[in-house]
């Protein structure tokens, strides 16, 4: 999904900046601390923003209130998308985000969020807690002023909505999809049009054939956007985001001057969400299929496998090539040996698992 | 696996209860608390014990040494299989365990541990956290005195090592194979002879013939057990535990005590443990899946379908049938409902997924 386009449709991407020009240190009164995170987030968007707000509370809770992690939804201090900057120069304190917005800063921060034919949940969290990723992570963050956890994620995201079938990959060609990022680029090289459209203007493009196509989320955030009133298919697997990762970012200033006590508190926050946030999107992913088949009649339809084999192709083609400095390079690299090691273990474990447990169940 | 019998050939599970007969309050000393957390893991295990250790030191700092989490190995304080008892009673504060351990207490402990054709680390994770599987364990925890979070899961374990192939569901019958709890009782009603092992006695079992079988956890614990050394075939998927949870169970009145502050630290503890380890065997199971397949020659084998198939059938029916008075009916409902729900978003999600990648990357 694209949160930027959407937040812009909200009119939420461009206000609110000019009262947060100046550089504020922590608000400290009778010995406590007031922070601010910043989000990208409208106030209370499921999974997301609710999940922003469980990790504020969090904090605020396990220090009694001596630490308050003030939250504020897009735009109500800064822009959605200068959360980031905000952080940096201290602005705000925190921001919950999601890293591959701050692309533009350094490509490789796509790697600590979701990159096509990337890691799922369950991957990102073993690279980056137990096999260097934090450690890559620490170190171009720091280059920011920023210190960052994982703090949150999706799961992987749904293949999308189609208007038409797609049997092969000639169906890709000429194919109007709205798919942002570094997925609508892989399909892009395959013949598609990809396109980026607010969403707010999602579900009238798709209903009047200005596009074929469109992803989201899954089906919980789907289900509320209503797409299963217009389009018959909705495809899976998903691609170009196998296991978002959400994140809170921290000034590094802040940070460092954190007793080690409320760093764990930080630290032990944003895992605690991790889980939280993740298991909240299996829950009501799961649910909401269940409604969007069951009662509204979805057609639930398999990408064909001479197209998953060309999108694979190319997303490496795509990633790779995004990792063009050193940094890049060796996140590229840590990236490749999380997703091999850990992949094939999935191979034979959890997947395997779930493939022989669906024969048995589900056929 | 069975720890039970591991940690009784370690010669653990006997000795040390006797110091802790007397009922304590936790220590206070000037306004500072410390509690004692038992276990049911050798010192420092690797992933059980060392997980404990994390969850224990994690609270130790959030609280500043407020509370100190003080961690006793199994048989340190009280007999390993004591704990549950321990924390009953208040001889402990708090234990780190497997739910499973307890099932003599209440066979729907079995369901929030890991039973036999049951729910993934992430699908328990969404049971317990979003669809009613904690209220329904507060409820059954209460009637013992104890309060009980996850903390911990090990992901899915592997099938076993064979001496000898499985090529249908007649190399079962006589086939005589070290596997305990209810995945046992799944291989004895298919004509198998199930039997319970101390750990230490399953290398030399093996080696000499007296078995023709055995599972233990996954590759990160196989390899540093040898099984590698004496057996070819290493079977996957597993079925019997495909994501055992391990639980931080408090001593009621402890809990209820606590400021909702320091529950809050607790419960986040928890939770971010199960982040930390559930990620630590993944990433130690890719790595050490790779020792054993290049390294030491391992050859992986899948379990045939039909095998699958039959032992899917009477996992449900062992499953089912522990079930057997008002509670266990209602958690194994909601199990149910779980399993079925996320399973099915599971399907055409991470596990769908997971295959199209692996078509991609790994054939």
């Amino acid at each position: 999904m694209d949160r930027r386009s959407f937040l812009k449709k909200a009119g939420l991407a461009t206000a609110g900046g000019a009262a947060a020009s100046t550089l504020a240190a922590p608000a400290i009164a009778q010995g406590n601390m007031e922070l601010k995170m910043v989000t990208t987030w409208p106030k209370n968007f499921p999974g997301l923003g609710t999940g922003a707000q469980r990790v504020a509370d969090r904090i605020t809770a396990m220090t009694d209130g001596r630490i308050t992690v003030k939250l504020y939804a897009a735009n109500e201090l800064v822009p959605a998308f200068e959360s980031f900057d905000a952080v940096s120069t201290g602005t705000a304190d925190l921001y919950h985000a999601a890293e591959y917005y701050w692309q533009g800063k350094h490509k490789a921060f796509n790697f600590f969020a979701a990159v096509p034919l990337g890691l799922t949940a369950a991957e990102l969290d073993a690279w980056i807690n137990h096999m260097g990723g934090q450690e890559l992570w620490d170190e171009l963050a720091a280059d920011f002023n920023v210190k960052s956890f994982i703090a949150g994620n999706t799961g992987v995201q749904m293949g999308g909505w189609f208007n038409k079938e797609i049997n092969s990959l000639e169906d890709l060609k000429g194919l109007k999809m709205r798919i942002p990022g570094l997925g609508g680029e892989v399909l892009r090289r395959l013949g598609a049009t990809a396109v980026s459209l607010p969403g707010g203007e999602i579900f009238p493009s798709l209903q009047s054939g200005a596009i074929d196509a469109t992803e989201w989320v899954g089906p919980w955030n789907d289900l509320a956007f209503g797409f299963y009133k217009i389009t018959k298919y909705y495809y899976w697997p998903g691609f170009h985001e196998p296991g978002s990762g959400l994140s809170m970012g921290i000034n590094k200033g802040v940070w460092d001057k954190l007793s080690d006590s409320d760093k764990a508190i930080f630290a032990g926050a944003a895992h605690a969400e991790t889980n939280m946030m993740y298991s909240e999107f299996n829950a009501n992913n799961g649910t909401a299929l269940d409604t969007l088949v069951n009662k509204h009649g979805v057609t639930l339809r398999e990408f064909p496998d001479d197209v998953w084999a060309a999108v694979a192709k190319v997303c490496d083609e795509v990633v790779n090539e995004s990792a063009d400095d050193d940094m890049g390079k060796r996140v590229l690299e840590s990236f490749h040996k999380a997703r091999n090691n850990v992949g094939r273990w999935n191979d034979i474990g959890e997947k395997a698992y779930l493939n022989a447990r669906s024969k048995a169940l589900f056929s």
